[in-house]
């Protein structure tokens, strides 16, 4: 009362209560460069291109984030055919619907109904829909062939994002409490931990002979470099195959870095979101779950998957999994609890999910353009990596790793003295200067490395495999000439 | 490797790593009883009675949740067509769709999806699809007629509870920060403030002269009480309508709020997810920022909408949004960040929310559907909340105030002191005793008053009104046979 009778007096303004000082450092801390300052930079040329403004391109691609249906590639005609009926039950009582709609799909979408209470309008269990949980479950037991699979122990998330969300929550409770993460990394765990107020330990992968590799060493080394902090590691963050880096860890090094784990009384965080993105004859996608089932390794591993990547790329929907293997029944109950606080994951997402593991089989009306479709994106995806992979090593000082997997390449970029003094001047490291300029001159939207993190005096960017292959040359030999031009200008 | 080899000589069974006194702390303090234990046992019964186990009852009726579309509340028409084509947009270029579906139907879908980047598969901006922002900043104008409103205020949300994870990761960094929430509260509140390690600075809701009401003199009493434990309490938490107090704020009892927000340098976030389900003449919906506009007032304020509750219901797809009102555009660039490293939340929900804050118009080939669905939803849920009322009050022992907003009733029970000894032997309060043996004899899923909070020694429970009116009487007379015998046994 007193307060506004006395600002009617006043020509000072009110401070707000949430500033920057006054909120929670761990927010400030927590980075995600892949919708960082050069997207929002992206974003404004963009307007600025719809206005009329003039720049040597006349189209923003983003490279920079792994969104495949933003960039043209098509949903999988089943999946959709089998949505649009679950959001609209009507159209199952249409008289013409059979004529409209194979009788898989429209089977499938009875299915699915009658997996829900109420429709998808409805809140699901915590855990998600039964129907989706016992689909999950008989995709990983053909997957893995090591027997029997409960659906109790699979949460569906909104995303894999929700899943590592709920994982951080329980095993971190103060900067006391680490974490094992790639570097180069998804940078969604770095930012996860910084805002649960963990500390995240860092392990390198190693770059040779046009390989990344996971290496045990450089965990130990981490690892011991924590302790050394006062820092207790509980857990162990592998993505394979690897985002940014596209390697697939061949079994001998999974048994390794289970070893790794029961040695140092670790939890698992298998990241297998990019497990169907395999782009190799010579290497093959093995799960965690199954490799530590063979060594009979009692680790517990929470092994996540998303509809997003794949060759469904449903990135809109949100829609995400994980099974817990081997882990203690009153944590899975705690998990539980913390999936009844959100209530549930969405139920489109639940059902696409289903959709996703459990695709049509041979002999069944879709099966056909389901294959064909399907075949055409991995297809694409792969002759991409391949062709990325190429065109990059062609560039002036950029050497790039084999894309064996995942739908990003991570080059590296060796810069002049005189470059990186340049980028100092603006306030930057000089991938991310690097990265602007490719903007500006290109319309490419790239992530500079150090986003995921690199090796000190190292430099990098990550470009995703997700382009349309008609667009995809002309791209590439404009990035060419801008990387050929910047060396030369740096030189 | 030597672990591995001891072991096989060992009979001891490796302990898990994370275990319940492993795990962080604040997840097990965490509750959120509206999914709580009551509900695995009628999940159990639920099991049971389908396996042929006899009870008193034949079915089990969730009362316990804020689920309209689980009970048989059917979606609206016009919804669920637009979202069948944005799923499927094939459909659209099927050459009988118009025969199908009404113009307005096909043209809204066509606006959403060319509102987006490659259609629902596609990753959203983080806060949301620009079309949907537009229309929620238009439906906000017309409904507080103060002027414009910017849809970069806007941010879309996985429901309201993900507006309210967002808030509570800037607002609270340790046990030192408090949130003013009030008691009895939708328990989502109290858990997302343990799960960050904040404090709850609980304020009491009075209930007196049938009624439910918010009091300034209960907020600045938890205030005192939170200062002299060395809480500095940063944001008030109101619900409006209330959860599960059902009452409508009259517009001087919200401009002492505001004032006592302004005051005591407090954010204010308003829970506004029932505004659309107003039951009395007497009460009007008036949301915070409208009246703090009109005091001009500086103060900030998140106001959260959803598409789970109103007439839509559509819980399963999970949509919601928040508006921050006078924040600090450093503050919104943070929020933002958060927004990104979950990327966006789901594409289909957010195509709902248009839907919802922009419906069909007077003379377009939809309304008169739309409207006759929603009076329908509308006038089903006033009634039903008017019966609940009116039955509760004529049960022994039971005392109920009038529904005047949202979807629930919370009344109280008087418990004899031989009850409150019989619920202690079994080591429960004495409400969750009583909800636990209604579950038991009438099959009806109620939540106890203690896990939303209430004064000491009171005893409630909350019932939602959503039951369909065909059966809502005979539940209703089966539970006051159970209550009546309930008082009658224990007098």
């Amino acid at each position: 009362m007193w307060r506004r009778i006395l600002r009617q007096f006043s020509t000072k303004v009110k401070p707000k209560n949430l500033r920057l000082e006054s909120i929670s450092p761990k927010v400030i801390r927590a980075e995600y460069a892949v919708r960082g300052d050069v997207v929002l930079k992206s974003m404004e040329m963009e307007a600025k291109l719809k206005d009329g403004v003039k720049y040597p391109f006349t189209e923003i691609i983003p490279c920079n984030i792994g969104n495949p249906q933003s960039l043209g590639q098509n949903p999988l005609t089943f999946v959709r055919e089998v949505l649009s009926l679950i959001v609209n039950p009507k159209l199952l009582t249409l008289p013409g619907i059979s004529q409209i709609y194979a009788s898989d799909v429209i089977e499938r979408a009875q299915i699915l109904l009658n997996g829900t209470t109420g429709g998808v309008g409805a809140y699901t269990m915590s855990q998600g829909l039964p129907v989706v949980r016992n689909s999950i479950a008989k995709f990983i037991e053909k997957r893995d062939e090591m027997g029997e699979v409960d659906p109790n122990n699979i949460y569906l998330t909104s995303g894999a994002s929700g899943a590592v969300e709920f994982l951080f929550k329980i095993i971190i409770s103060s900067e006391k409490d680490g974490v094992l993460v790639p570097i180069p990394q998804y940078p969604l765990y770095n930012a996860l931990i910084a805002l649960q107020g963990g500390s995240d330990v860092g392990y390198y992968i190693n770059s040779s002979k046009g390989h990344w590799e996971v290496s045990i060493k450089e965990m130990e080394k981490a690892l011991e470099a924590s302790k050394l902090k006062g820092i207790r590691t509980r857990c162990l963050v592998v993505i394979n195959p690897g985002n940014p880096t596209g390697q697939v860890l061949r079994k001998e090094n999974m048994r390794q870095v289970i070893e790794f784990c029961d040695e140092h009384d670790l939890m698992l965080i298998a990241d297998e979101v990019y497990q169907h993105n395999i782009y190799t004859d010579s290497t093959q996608f093995h799960s965690f779950k199954k490799v530590s089932q063979e060594m009979n390794s009692p680790i517990e591993i929470a092994s996540l998957n998303s509809i997003s990547k794949g060759y469904h790329g449903e990135c809109g929907l949100r829609g995400g999994y994980m099974e817990l293997h081997n882990f203690e029944t009153q944590v899975k109950d705690q998990i539980l609890k913390l999936a009844s606080i959100s209530l549930c994951s969405n139920s489109v997402a639940q059902c696409a999910m289903e959709l996703m593991v459990n695709p049509p089989q041979p002999g069944s009306p879709s099966y056909d353009t389901y294959t064909a479709e399907k075949n055409a994106i991995m297809g694409a995806l792969k002759r991409k990596s391949q062709l990325i992979h190429k065109l990059l090593n062609e560039m002036v000082n950029v050497q790039c790793n084999f894309v064996e997997g995942a739908m990003y390449a991570f080059p590296e970029v060796k810069f002049s003295a005189k470059a990186i003094r340049e980028a100092k001047k603006k306030n930057m490291p000089v991938d991310k200067f690097y990265v602007f300029r490719a903007l500006e001159e290109t319309g490419i939207v790239l992530v500079p490395g150090s986003g995921f993190g690199q090796r000190p005096d190292t430099y990098h960017f990550r470009i995703t495999t997700l382009v349309q292959e008609d667009k995809l040359i002309d791209l590439l030999n404009r990035f060419k000439a801008f990387n050929d031009n910047f060396h030369n200008l740096y030189s």
